[in-house]
């Protein structure tokens, strides 16, 4: 269908507090059309638009994007083809759908350049796999941002950094280097708190960022507290401070250079007296499955095919693959007949894998 | 107090499971006068008394000790001097009071033999030194056995080894061994599925019984799943197994010679299609301080010592005690004040300590 407005079409799947603030961005800056994918608060979107409270954009009520659909496939059916999907979406490859499959429906084969505006590590190789006539782009966030009901508290800058996973700027082709600079013309307001950026190393980025993630995130989600309070009990030297060099040791196994020294320093007390809780500690708090993978389990598979040690990091694994499971089990996402487990524990592991995991 | 029966005098402090069987045992043997501290469940024993579902001892109802108390002091008062203090309640020095402080008001000096029928290591040293002039004996029990609410299921046999976990039996003073057989002679029934034996290697034994509960009791409380959930999760490849080793090695550095294939393998299986629920994970589900400084606090101390690697359990150590401070905090046994913590988090710990702590 063609665009009403004549600009490039944005499609916009996942609206938590990182989609809807970068809808806004584009929809401030007018030089595209924008849509977005809205699940729960479609109604209430549609009737009452959003609320933003955003350091960056200021106290807005009644807010909408250009277009609203309720699915992928609305999307593409009433308001595609898209030049541009960006996935904000949780990333759950263990879950109810991969992002391959979430997106698909809207992806213009030779059209559409998607956008991963996600955490983590191991994203884009699936994403460019299943779309290989199709740009993949890779944008890391730094802007703190939580949606609940259509109502967005922004406490962070909305600061977006963007690259290719595989290549620096210089190295893409040329047709991708228009890609990033036509999508920074469209995102980019004239306003200080809001910057976009070439990123020349978003795997470094992506490394860095995931210093915090993989420790923080994950040991909150364990044992359900903030990261202050597990500082209290020793967190930085007991846990913390070695999970964090070991991530920092499978980066540089990776050829990822970072200034370990100066990010761990960061990173440690990057939440000092902010008695912070991360996402996955509240996505456990609220019962929903956790994005285990891409923050711990790929990172681990790259130390296992580099040989590099990770006692820290695989204990925290597998406490938290038993929490995901525990969720998993509570929210219905797997039924267990107790029954098929009551053999000698040694085969339990494959009996799960065969009769629950690769016959879903 | 002369006793009104003119046997010797045993009190047991701790009314859980293994408490009221003990009891049961010594009422049935009727060689001893037994007394009972019981808090939460007093009015109901004294009204109704306890009913027993019991392997060893058959159905029972109505079942009442010699004597109840609500107190340990009340205790000592109406019905003491004690010949023999049964401790079988939980054993946690962190928490509310040491097993010292609650048992002290029962201890006459030179005379009370103190016989500690708890899990964990690192008991019987505190316990020694905080009554020099008596006599205390480590007891381990195999029973299988919950109270709720005055009604005791008990689905393992009675089975008790006893003796003093720094001597074998030949190497206990005259005066040691007589009390160990004296008090085996007023425990033991005639009844097969209720032993009490000689204990030649309590030491052993406790670190026996540590290999599955430093293990299994943990990891469970910590994740809240069953043993089998746990398993289905490669539970016994990623944790129990390289658990279990470094307790084995913690063992070894500390002279107990286990026979560790085949303790691992048992140890292992020992669950096999049970689902069972480990007691510190029963506990952590109850919001109840759990036993973790004597069930993986006090070896990891050891294994310190010895400078035995342990990258397992420290992490599984680290974890629960954030999931013990949760509890803590949760129960209102400590309150945070939020503003003690928000200076740099490297000194975070060292405030809890000096300030919440230490000056408890």
């Amino acid at each position: 269908m063609a665009s009403t407005t004549g600009l490039p079409k944005v499609l916009i799947i996942g609206s938590g507090g990182v989609g809807a603030v970068s809808a806004l961005s584009l929809h401030t800056r007018n030089r595209s059309e924008v849509t977005m994918v809205i699940r729960s608060d479609y109604d209430k979107v549609v009737k009452e638009g959003y609320t933003f409270d955003s350091c960056t954009y200021g106290k807005i009520t009644g807010w909408r994007p250009h277009n609203i659909a309720k699915t992928v496939p609305e999307a593409q059916e009433k308001f595609g083809n898209f030049d541009y999907i960006i996935v904000t979406t949780k990333n759950i490859p263990d879950g109810y759908s991969t992002c391959e499959d979430i997106i698909k429906p809207a992806v213009t084969p030779g059209v559409s350049t998607i956008i991963l505006m996600q955490n983590g590590i191991g994203i884009d190789g699936p994403m460019k796999e299943a779309f290989p006539q199709n740009v993949t782009l890779s944008a890391v966030t730094h802007i703190g941002s939580t949606n609940y009901h259509a109502v967005i508290e922004n406490k962070g800058a909305d600061n977006v950094f963007l690259g290719d996973f595989d290549h620096s700027f210089d190295t893409c082709s040329p047709k991708v280097q228009k890609i990033i600079n036509d999508f920074i013309h469209i995102y980019k307001n004239d306003n200080d708190l809001n910057f976009i950026r070439i990123d020349d190393n978003v795997k470094k980025t992506r490394w860095e960022k995931l210093i915090y993630n993989s420790v923080f995130n994950t040991v909150t989600a364990i044992v359900n507290l903030d990261v202050t309070r597990c500082q209290i009990n020793n967190g930085n030297i007991d846990l913390f401070g070695p999970a964090m060099d070991e991530v920092l040791a499978i980066a540089k196994a990776e050829g990822v250079i970072i200034d370990e020294a100066e990010k761990k320093e960061k990173f440690l007390h990057i939440g000092d007296g902010l008695l912070y809780t991360p996402s996955m500690c509240v996505d456990m708090r609220k019962n929903q499955l956790l994005e285990i993978e891409i923050i711990l389990g790929n990172p681990l598979k790259i130390a296992k095919k580099h040989n590099v040690p990770t006692p820290t990091l695989s204990v925290i694994y597998s406490l938290l693959s038993m929490v995901q499971f525990r969720i998993k089990e509570s929210v219905g996402f797997l039924k267990i007949n107790e029954d098929d487990f009551k053999g000698n524990s040694d085969d339990l592991h494959q009996i799960y894998l065969d009769k629950y995991i690769h016959k879903q």
